[in-house]
């Protein structure tokens, strides 16, 4: 029972002490940061910075609203990066064939991959992009590999100066999905939300700052129930939850006998597209300063 | 609002008697029978016969339990389509592109068309063969088209002796997703679940009587966080959820900006494939007793 | 054997003079009138205009030459539609699951349709765009029924003031592939191409003007083989190749045993996504006069 | 200019002697065995075992066909790996959004993945069972990653006991498409028959043992080409085509200004599927040999 679990630092963050800014463009940013480690263990996160861009929750997004917040995303990724980083593994996690879960392999699909021109670029060209590479590694189930493993190979021979880790996230709040980006500086837990404890991706495992960049496309069913249910024990003038009586009406609504039950907006399909497109929009601003927006849309075309 | 909704006249039947009947095969047969205007008009569904068949919920199906399910639906089709039927359309509504809604495209690609075989195939092969036709009309908001008006023009061509209309349902119990499948004698209308209200498919729209045929692939968000609310209530002694104080707890937990939150087992996509195999099974069976399984299957390969 | 086989009529055009004109951009706009029946008859195709609009056949196109052909298609097509049209049906020929063959149905998912929204739209807005609806109503082998039978239904409730026919076409050249669209006042006859003779899409069974527009996908390999036999025997200085042995040396090295054996460019899937791409931009442009290229673009948001 | 290019050993044999047999199934099972540095030069491919398995090219296979086709695979894929195999790491080459080209990952997606529930199995279950991985590392332009690095990364952290390779190939003749399968125990080169010189895949590199599956998918269009014009030569009574006079022809009727422009029957992305299908039959049937083929489909449902 996945009842109140959130990816999102900003939900989670209990008392934590947050920077909120609100931008011109209407994004709000909000800044968290867990800097000891007994925080770290109240939250269940490991230590760092975590940004949160959020926007309005809107069935149809104004596309100067789309360049905003990948503007905004490719600042945050740059203020992570190492300086000078030249050469950058962009990796998309999560289950390809599982609409939701497949927002980190649709990002990857559309980062600007530039590795295997190493040298072949005429030196004006070549200096003003890095060195990216892209790789989705797939899920443990699908692949009987764990993503930490295939990535610790592929980090020895590519030898980044940094790795960007995309990834659905849950949240605990619906008005959270497709209009929250979250960036840290943490590196990430595949599967973690999924409750398969795997090897994290961090500076220690992959040997280069990871960071981890994600948008919540789910709220567990069981978090949804049981949030209501509080909600209305506090409209009652109710206290406290009863923990376990609420938990034992969440598995009388909420069958599991498939697997995680999750709650999507039903456009699900539309909105991966729509929120890997921003993505990978900031990831390649991020990496390519030197490239106008329109020279990596041509770089792109096909 | 879409709280409390289901497509399955087994959950909405109030005091309609059912017969029930457990066969060998671990599958529970149930047939409602509305047979009055009054009834129809507080069930908020037309006259007629609703089968339901249901098997336990599962992560991977027996392959025992999905011919079983294949060979019931077959002969509840059968009992419904009229003596002599020789040709039949075969149409899966819903948007192909929206995951748990692509059942009914995703049924269609895998029946067995043969009326353009008609007049080709050698006499003793096509005396066991109906002439089948089938086609995936898509949805208004894609198309501009009402499914109603497509099919209208293409059953006025064809001419059909009956029509098979396949559909993904909402449910209200999520222990009904992917376990229970219902064939009613009634037609269907599309995106009714949707709140869209368009034209009917029924006799007196096409011209030919409708089966319809659909299996609950969601439950909408605010059924599920209203029914633990009211379970809880119950749990509480509480005689009679308060209505209003309900629906304005579900509307904060449930996020509608992006259009109708739905809850899914994560592994929907997977759950569609084998739904749309069963159902396509059986009215591959249905529509060609004539011909074996493995007869089917061999004209289905590539 | 479709030896020598061409959709294009600039291609097969023999003695009809032409107008040709380099524009600006780069691009060439030929126009082949065939006028009378005679003519018709030995080009084997209908009467008409037909507007081939043709660039360089480059890996990367240009964004300035993907605008420059949207812009120009959409010239072309304003000048074959009625004056005054209002309402018009968009339909993308072709196997959806083939795909060099899936350019008109992934052509008619870019397409703006506005026709539900008939009457729901401030009179400002609506105004400025006409009433669209598209459908891509798939093959013959796939849903059983003809091309034509589907779509006259569709016509029928429709009413529209023009049908707009959207398929991959075969050329001659190789050079042709993707690098040139022809427009035609004709009306189309599907699957001509593939050998199956089944009913055109003109006026007469549409009932409303028909214009197709169509992009060459496909070489077919016998014709590639002859033509290579051809070139040989010319360089030579044999003035007439011997048909009957080119033909045998073609049915020695292309084995038709699974079907069409087609010639494409390795990258075809991607080619396919750039031209659909193109055609609808062109589509939008030309059926929405009052629209700008970025209004168009913000309402196919999502 | 790729002409007369194939990845098949027995299309490229010269002089080399082949034990061939025709099975009762109608397979017939051809050896070529490249023993001395000589023969490997000559014939440009590594020294080694190429076993050759042809069935009759056919529009619909008979199930009888398939499962014999998968039993023969299975068998010869046996023969290579090493006694007590115990962990295999199953790989799929080549671009999953390239049809012909997409059989490696398709593969993949149907293999049976056993490793991640080492340990979690009942004792007499996983007796056996082998310790299966699978990937499909994408194409060097796609990610950037050479698919050597990528996989000799996965390799180091799997210790696998031998590694599986399955490729789509370009054959010389178009009879072989989808009717020639070639397992070999020589390792494999990525993109040989593109072009692009990337490191092989053999024990070498990988540490273990590597056999290459693989099905020719396409002929070059320019094989067609000058093989149509060496055929009409030899006709002609001629001895020996004029190798430049040829290759100039061929310039002139295969544009590669899109890439390399390949031959492919029309349908040959249902074919992708049913070769796909095929292949992990046979690897499943070979890495389990102690499940039967009923036991391996119940293990892979959903």
């Amino acid at each position: 029972m996945r009842a109140k679990w959130t990816d999102l630092a900003m939900e989670a963050r209990g008392s934590v002490p947050v920077s909120d800014v609100r931008l011109k463009s209407g994004i709000e940013r909000t800044v968290v940061r867990i800097e000891d480690e007994q925080t770290a263990r109240e939250l269940g996160r490991p230590q760092g910075t975590y940004v949160t861009l959020s926007c309005p929750q809107t069935m149809t997004i104004e596309l100067s609203m789309r360049e905003a917040l990948s503007r905004e995303l490719a600042q945050a990724i740059r203020q992570m990066l190492p300086e000078h980083a030249r050469t950058v593994l962009v990796t998309g996690l999560g289950n390809r064939s599982v609409t939701p879960d497949a927002l980190g392999p649709r990002t990857v699909e559309r980062v600007l991959v530039t590795r295997h021109m190493d040298g072949c670029l005429p030196d004006d060209v070549s200096a003003r992009m890095a060195s990216v590479c892209a790789a989705a590694p797939g899920v443990l189930g699908v692949t009987g590999l764990e993503t930490a493993e295939v990535l610790r190979g592929m980090a020895e021979h590519v030898q980044p100066d940094a790795v960007i880790a995309v990834d659905a996230l849950a949240a605990r709040s619906s008005a959270r999905i497709c209009s929250t980006i979250q960036i840290a500086d943490t590196g990430i837990s595949p599967g973690s939300g999924v409750g398969n404890h795997q090897k994290a991706l961090t500076r220690e495992t992959l040997g280069a700052p990871v960071i981890a960049v994600g948008v919540p496309m789910v709220v567990y069913a069981s978090t949804i129930a049981s949030d209501a249910m509080s909600d209305m024990i506090r409209e009652d003038g109710g206290t406290e939850a009863d923990e376990e009586k609420v938990a034992a009406c969440v598995e009388r609504v909420v069958s599991e006998r498939l697997g995680d039950l999750i709650v999507t907006p039903r456009e699900v399909d539309a909105l991966v597209e729509r929120m890997a497109g921003i993505l990978a929009e900031g990831i390649n601003l991020a990496l390519h300063p030197g490239l106008s927006r329109e020279e990596i849309e041509q770089l792109m075309a096909t």
